[in-house]
């Protein structure tokens, strides 16, 4: 099997092309749904040859611009070099592009922010409108058709349903041995009609090992060869390994307290420093047998997985150095027993995560000194990357805990602020709040109470006593003292930065 | 069966005493579970013999005050006599009443206002603190103990499970009839022992029709004999019944577009005059075999029910008007076959919402021009009553309907603001907002297009013009595309309020 060509189906054979000639399905204002999640498995050749193609139109004074939906952030060979171009028009459901954040803040692209879950629902119930091309990159096709997902499965299965035609990116570098690793659940329905998802543990497979495509819907096989946006980890750094050891000695608390089993409940973590110095905290603290059902698997998880610290790991998309990804493809056997890929429709499912009672760690922008926060936007209006799986997760897990260093900027930025510029997650969602300085528990706790905590557990020592100032003299006005505020000062610290570079 | 008292179990019969013996079981500082659901099956004796209590032991100098949890809000004969004599320390997750509102907003009363359904698993997880006592309503106890709950559930399985006490009252003014309508699902579990809640429709039963509470935690039956809070509601006026026609039509539309089937998807609705006024737009409108999975059965339901435009009703509790109770009571076999009441736990579980594809529909206080939905709190800080179950249902619903006059307080305040002083329901889960003046479709739009919809569809005309000056201005300033603000201006209309009593 697979002695050469990745394309095994004598029917898709015939239509193996070029990426120049594929782009003949794409038109101008077409909506577009490409694979692709955390610079996983995305279409490594019809990118580029999409710029080529709207740099051609352009010198004809014509547009090319589409629609793109992916399951979330690609990489600078897909966003970075079609927005280059004025490519993109609208763009969602979550990016992380330097190019597509600045047409984004100046308003030249539109971006529809969405929560990772969502999506296949909404494109199923017609109102996000139809959906033109799908581009799919797959790791292989055997004869029968069968067709084998590559290192990410993001929103592939809704958009080859969805899309009128297919094209499928063949990309030999992906490793074969992906096969029988994902698990791609046909039971999904638009409601009345939905069923019960039988997920009880990380570890339950409910579905199919092959992507199904009708074959008359696909147009054009391109074949490829290119690795993924693999990019180094940097070692956690002293701030990141303080926000970790924060979190442990909260795991080892709430353990001892008999509010979480020893082996926890299943963790899903962000993508970054933060979430990497957790999972290595975890290891050195020997912990054993915990799981993890989350959206990205990284460089920390394999480790656990060899190590015994972790015993399965679900999720929708792989995240490795070119290191950790040797490791992957060298010892492929052992981790395909403890890897499950899934739609992403399934790994930040409502249902499961609160069955799972999932423990989700997530990055924040800024957190307000009543709880509430920001993950998306810069000063209120500009948007750093979305909502991505956080809102999933947070809302529906049993305990949500965000994440940040207590300033940004070489300490221009206090990241504990008097009122957030912009709300992603509610003081109803927020449980916990941990910075390098300490973690703030506020389960149970009214706003009062929390401000309390936030300022003391986690604010930077530079910034505490003008949030104490602050929270003091709202409280003094007497305006309100469930959520005490001053209306026109509780922006003024986002405006000075905005005027003087500091806040 | 039942012909005296309403108490055949021969070891609580010896427990019967009166309300002043029972309190005795009540200490100062205690965490009290007590039952009580928007008006529906509170404790009518007990808390007047505690206010008697306070009161007695205040005159010798002593405090008392309890933690007080419910199922939501209650009536003026238990939040609002008990906060007349500083009694409550501390309040989850929900009320509505005056008095316990100004002690919030003086800050002598803490409020910790959280998701209807998560209270329960919060309470089990153990780090809300001990549960002393519940105090709960019931319509009767069998001779072999089993237990017939009242016009409510709320949290009353999880208060008897976790209280160390029991004190029941047994009300006889609630009808003995209640019998069979209610569905206690005893198949819950803290995580990771959860298993997948098999409602596939708001038709299906789970669970059992009474009540389970081991005998020996009882340690007081008191009889009663008292209506439930049971208000007249207002003829829709004409803002009311303006909003309600237009997400009539929009209804019509998603169906005509085949976005939505002909019998829509389970409804839930907030209480008041504005659903009521939907639940009656959707009769007139001819619908037929429509569902109901929601909090709270008001007037309107009934209608339906009888009318055959709603098959079935799932809910929570009761909130009825003198009249309707009067209708239940004389039809209550046929109501008996259409009604079930759950905890609400279940009625709000985010999987079930999520399954069942739920249009939620709930009211607002403000919205900001780019979608985020504050439903809490007055100018920022003062709490009106608190996020409910809203957040259960539009989090997870298939749809999150929010509605709200254009204007408050004859004109003086805009329902549309540049920015909400307070977020309760972010960009990411408000689909559709409607006033008396036209319906906003936000799904599938970027903040700046949502923008001028809200703007163009939602605000009231003495306020448009303003909002699109500061839309324009705060576009031209560049500071950000993505969701454009003027930092010191963004919450100046609240400050108008506050300082000249308009906006
Ligand atoms: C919130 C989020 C942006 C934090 O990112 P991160 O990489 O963990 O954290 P960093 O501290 O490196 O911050 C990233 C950038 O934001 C900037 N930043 C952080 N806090 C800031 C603040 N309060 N104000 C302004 N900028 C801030 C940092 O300076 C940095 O900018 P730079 O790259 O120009 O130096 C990121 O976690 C995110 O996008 N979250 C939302 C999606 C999500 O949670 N995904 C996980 C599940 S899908
Ligand atoms: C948002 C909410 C308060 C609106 O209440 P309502 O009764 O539907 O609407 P009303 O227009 O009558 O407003 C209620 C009060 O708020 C005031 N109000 C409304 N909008 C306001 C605004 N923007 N600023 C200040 N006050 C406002 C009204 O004037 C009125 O006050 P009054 O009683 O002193 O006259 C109510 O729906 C709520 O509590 N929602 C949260 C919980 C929930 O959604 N429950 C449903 C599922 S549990």
């Amino acid at each position: 099997m697979f002695s050469k060509s990745r394309v095994e189906c004598p029917i898709l054979r015939k239509k193996i092309m070029s990426a120049d000639e594929a782009v003949s399905f794409l038109q101008d204002r077409h909506t577009v749904g490409m694979s692709g999640f955390t610079g996983a498995g995305y279409p490594k050749s019809i990118p580029a040859a999409l710029v080529k193609k709207a740099k051609a139109l352009k010198e004809l004074g014509k547009e090319f611009r589409i629609n793109l939906w992916t399951g979330a952030s690609t990489a600078p060979e897909l966003d970075g070099v079609l927005a280059e171009v004025d490519g993109i028009n609208m763009r969602l459901p979550y990016q992380s592009d330097p190019v597509c954040r600045q047409q984004i803040n100046e308003g030249s692209m539109d971006y529809v922010d969405m929560h990772l879950s969502e999506v296949s629902q909404y494109a199923w119930s017609g109102f996000l409108g139809k959906l033109d091309v799908a581009v799919i990159e797959v790791a292989g096709i055997h004869a029968d058709g069968r067709i084998i997902p590559s290192s990410s499965v993001g929103n592939n299965k809704t958009w080859v349903e969805q899309a009128d035609l297919v094209i499928l990116e063949v990309n030999d570098q992906q490793s074969i041995k992906l096969e029988g690793m994902h698990d791609i659940y046909y039971g999904t329905a638009l409601p009345p009609h939905r069923k019960p998802i039988l997920i009880n543990t990380p570890a339950d497979r409910i579905g199919e090992q092959y992507l199904d495509i009708p074959l008359e819907k696909i147009v054009a096989v391109v074949e490829t060869s290119a690795p993924d946006r693999n990019s180094a980890f940097a070692l956690p750094d002293e701030i990141s390994t303080q926000i970790a050891d924060n979190i442990i000695d909260f795991f080892a608390h709430e353990i001892k307290q008999g509010r979480l089993p020893k082996e926890l409940l299943p963790l899903q973590s962000g993508v970054g420093n933060i979430p990497n110095a957790v999972l290595s905290g975890l290891e050195k603290g020997g912990y054993k047998n915990l799981t993890a059902y989350t959206e990205v698997i990284q460089d920390g998880m394999l480790h656990m997985l060899k190590s015994g610290t972790l015993s399965v790991a679900s999720a929708t998309a792989f995240s490795l150095s070119p290191t950790a990804l040797d490791d992957l493809n060298e010892n492929i056997d052992f981790y395909r027993e403890k890897i499950i890929l899934r739609q992403q429709d399934i790994s930040n499912h409502p249902e499961i995560v609160r069955r799972l009672g999932i423990i989700a760690m997530n990055g924040l922008i800024e957190a307000d000194i009543y709880g509430n926060v920001n993950s998306t936007h810069i000063m209120g209006s500009r948007i750093m990357n979305g909502i991505g799986g956080s809102g999933d997760f947070a809302r529906n897990g049993s305990l949500s805990i965000f994440m940040t260093p207590s300033t940004a900027k070489n300490g221009a930025i206090s990241a504990i602020v008097p009122m957030a510029s912009h709300v992603d997650h509610t003081e109803h969602d927020v449980k916990v709040i941990v910075t390098e300085q300490g973690l703030a528990d506020l389960r149970g706790l009214s706003p009062r109470q929390r401000a309390k905590v936030i300022i003391e557990k986690c604010a930077h020592p530079m910034y505490k006593d003008r949030l104490t100032d602050y929270y003091e003299r709202a409280c003094a006005s007497k305006r309100g003292m469930h959520t005490p505020h001053i209306l026109n000062e509780a922006l003024s610290w986002h405006e000075s930065y905005e005027t003087t570079g500091k806040m």
